[in-house]
C-alpha cells in the first residue's frame, strides 16, 4: 500500500510540468487573456523576477504547453500562447478556482468566470 | 487588462494552500489511501525530507485541510486524515490526473482510479 508509485502516478507527472505557483498563474493568464507579452505576464504576476518568469516560460515551451509567435519583427517582439495541450489544462484550473472560491475566501474578479467549468458539459437526454 | 488581480483570484488563493508539489502528493495519498501515518507518507513520497514533510503537514493542518488523530496513546502515535475541506480537493486532483494521463504519459497504477472523476456526477433526468 505504501510503496512508491511515482512513475505510475499521472498527478506526479502533471506536477512535473505545471507544479509550481508561477507556472500555474502563467497558464491562468494565457487561458483567461489569450496571447500575452513577457511584460504583460510580469505585470500580472506581481513579485515574479524576470529570470524566474523567463525560466518558467522556457520550460513550458519545452514541455509543449505554450509556444510563442512574433508580433513584431524589428525589433523582434514575442508573445506567448497556449498549445492544445496547454488549453487542455482549463478544467484543472477551473477546479482549483472552484475550491478556492468555496474554501479559501469568496472574492473573485469577474474575469475568472472565463475559465469555464471544471465539469464537462452535461449531456442532454 | 494586465493589472494584478491576485487578491481577487481564487486560483492564487488555492495555491497559497496547496501550491507545492509535496503538498499535492500528500493530499493524493490521503484521498486514495485514507488515514496515513507520517512513515507511510515518507515512504510514498520518495525524496521528501522529514523536515519538509513535517512542515507541509503542519501547514495543511493550520489551513484546516487535514487533521490528525492518535491511534496509539503510549507512546503517542498520530495518523493524518482529510477534513471535509480537504476531501473537497478530490475533483481538482482528478482533473490533474486526467491531464497527466492524456498529455504526460499514459501509465497509471490502477489505484489512481480511486480519485473518481473531475466532473460532477451526471444528473439523471
Amino acid at each position: 500500500m505504501s510503496a512508491s508509485y511515482e512513475g505510475f502516478c499521472p498527478i506526479a507527472r502533471t506536477l512535473d510540468v505545471i507544479g509550481e505557483r508561477w507556472t500555474i498563474l502563467i497558464l491562468r493568464d494565457l487561458l483567461l487573456e489569450g496571447p500575452r507579452k513577457f511584460q504583460d505576464l510580469q505585470r500580472s504576476l506581481s513579485g515574479v523576477s524576470p529570470n524566474t518568469l523567463s525560466a518558467r516560460l522556457k520550460r513550458l515551451e519545452e514541455d509543449g504547453v505554450i509556444t510563442h509567435s512574433f508580433y513584431e519583427q524589428h525589433p523582434p517582439r514575442a508573445e506567448y500562447l497556449l498549445t492544445d495541450k496547454g488549453r487542455a489544462l482549463g478544467p484543472s484550473l477551473a477546479a482549483l478556482r472552484d475550491w478556492g472560491l468555496q474554501h479559501a475566501g469568496g472574492r473573485m474578479h469577474p474575469k475568472y468566470r472565463g475559465l469555464g467549468t471544471a465539469s464537462r458539459p452535461k449531456e442532454r437526454p
